[in-house]
């Protein structure tokens, strides 16, 4: 193998792929990036035992190839060497079959490879799907933010640390809970295919997606399989294992009627929430729907107390007051990005019915349970 | 106590004085802020048991003393609750001798205080001062950086925690050491008197004060007493206890004669470093002075190895070749702010000599003690 290849590219190629190297893996082989370079492409892999991301740069101004091959290096040691050689091209050459020098003008590196037999293989794409959906990136990406916010951490419900992708009628539904809260969002997919499905995707992975999609807008590619999903953007392939059992909660939680609707401002329940928390015993906040505003209160024994108040955009339906863990609604407002929320009481021991108020985030809805207080 | 004050003024003096506000302290009234108003200005004031400091804010457009006072407030709370109140005047009040309220349009905050009577105070500026000297911020600050780099961390020589100041003939000299690095710099001061002294200031607290004073150019004025030195900059104060017991490091380590004395680009060297270290076992990095290059050469058993070569500006004397902790030399270059620095061989075992080649920075050296290899 013989690349040259600018240091800018080789770091970022680096950087999406290192998400899915372990710190700490029993399997030596996973500690490193798998590095192939064909003809006219290079394409750099890291896997764990869940998640696999592939990241492939074209020949072009900055990359050259001049003779194939491949090599496993040492995430860790490969990523701070790159990032700390100098600007400009990067000659990188597999010198002995597990030896890998790195060569700019001043320096000379060499890294110790391991043998590319042993990598794990990206699942060949044919024979992969049963299902092929596409949907808009920038769309798919907010939706991820908001639902793995409320997956479980937990590990004794495994199922509840994924996130829920069901499809149908040219719908993705994604559906998260952590028992506390819960939340759905409804994507409209940009292709039209008769097979429905659904998958349960462990949250932290869902979560990579978003993070490494998380630039332009463009079209994004899922496919289901029966153990694996597979996402591809550009020249970015994630695959993911899947959740084994069933998901035990559908859309049939969300209370149908309310007894009070209110509408706020987003950012200003927002600032309110983050002032509360800082003053809250045992994260408790209290909320009240009076006349004109909502108002946020919380209470640190012997420290102080926290009364702020929220102007009501609309208000139809009784007065209320309910009490919940502030943290948690806390994340619910702030994966909310339309300007107005809307807040629908159901009940003293019901859950909270939160929506954001913008006809283009399609349908989201956000549940929360309430704790119960003294008073 | 009633007071109106702008959010962001009101940050600033607190994010300055929380500095000296230890997490953990067995005296609680150091956990808060001492706020006091007087008629025309607010002063914060914060102390742990070795550093206190002071913020003055003066009566101008976005702050108002309506009703004079004071009281102390606990700082973490006091913190978290103004940087989230909304921008703009918030309104401080005293509303029972131990309760501070703040006020904003839609927000009432609450904070339990704790008696005034109870601070430490800081001391008063008549009769404290043995020793007056005035110097350049900037100078004095980037001096305080390259210093306190090699301040000792071990608790078994309190003394070598500590940075030497001594005064004499206009000049000011900072030293520090760890036993394995030595550093030193001299300053001219701005004002003169002939009075001359020395101590020796915590090193920590020495790196608080180059934190504070890091912004515009101006006079600092320092004041040496029996126990205790003082730093005044515009509106703030800040005091800090001197160390006991005699510094054991003079000038006299400095060698006075090399074998070897080499002129390289500040910043290809510590690139170089930067490299090596990544690749170093037990963080040894061997330097070698060739004809025309300095080589820095690091190895890491099982992954790899560096070398890179630093092209020299000048080499007067012998080739040599001579190993250091990395990260130490690292921290060393990384303190030098000049394009250039000399590097001088004094001999196998004997300690290498560094010094910016910058005439503004004035007479600054440091030292670094080899590591014994194997070869």
């Amino acid at each position: 193998m013989l690349v040259h290849i600018s240091k800018d590219c080789l770091t970022i190629a680096i950087q999406h792929v290192l998400k899915a190297v372990s710190a700490s893996t029993p399997v030596p082989i996973l500690t490193g990036i798998h590095i192939q370079a064909f003809d006219e492409e290079v394409i750099l892999t890291a896997s764990n035992s869940s998640l696999t991301i592939q990241y492939r740069i074209s020949q072009h101004q900055t990359m050259n190839v001049l003779r194939p091959g491949r090599i496993v290096i040492p995430a860790k040691y490969m990523y701070e060497v790159v990032r700390k050689c100098d600007k400009g091209i990067i000659t990188l050459e597999v010198v002995d079959p597990r030896v890998l020098t790195i060569r700019t003008e001043h320096s000379f590196i060499r890294l110790s490879g391991m043998d590319p037999e042993e990598f794990p293989v990206i699942h060949d794409v044919t024979n992969f799907s049963k299902l092929q959906i596409q949907l808009n990136s920038v769309q798919f990406n907010s939706c991820i933010k908001q639902v793995t916010g409320v997956v479980s951490t937990a590990e004794n419900r495994p199922v509840l640390t994924g996130v829920r992708l069901s499809y149908s009628n040219e719908l993705l539904h994604m559906t998260a809970t952590d028992g506390i809260r819960f939340a759905s969002r409804t994507l409209k997919v940009e292709n039209k295919t008769n097979i429905s499905g659904s998958a349960i995707v462990p949250g932290k992975n869902l979560y990579e997606v978003s993070k490494i999609l998380d630039h332009e807008e463009h079209t994004v590619e899922i496919e289901i399989g029966l153990k694996l999903i597979r996402f591809t953007s550009q020249n970015i392939v994630i695959q993911s294992n899947l959740l084994e059992g069933v998901y035990p909660v559908t859309h049939s939680v969300i209370p149908t009627s309310c007894i009070s609707d209110v509408i706020v401002n987003t950012s200003l329940l927002m600032q309110a929430l983050e002032r509360a928390t800082v003053l809250a015993s045992e994260r408790v906040v209290r909320i009240e729907a009076t006349s004109n505003n909502l108002e946020i209160k919380s209470t640190l024994d012997m420290i102080g107390d926290v009364l702020d108040q929220v102007p009501m955009n609309k208000h139809i339906g009784e007065h209320f007051n309910i009490s919940f863990n502030g943290k948690f609604l806390k994340d619910i407002i702030n994966s909310i990005t339309s300007d107005d929320v809307r807040i629908q009481f159901t009940g003293k021991m019901s859950p909270l019915v939160i929506q954001p108020l913008d006809e283009k985030l399609g349908d989201t809805i956000f549940l929360i349970t309430p704790v119960r207080t003294a008073i």
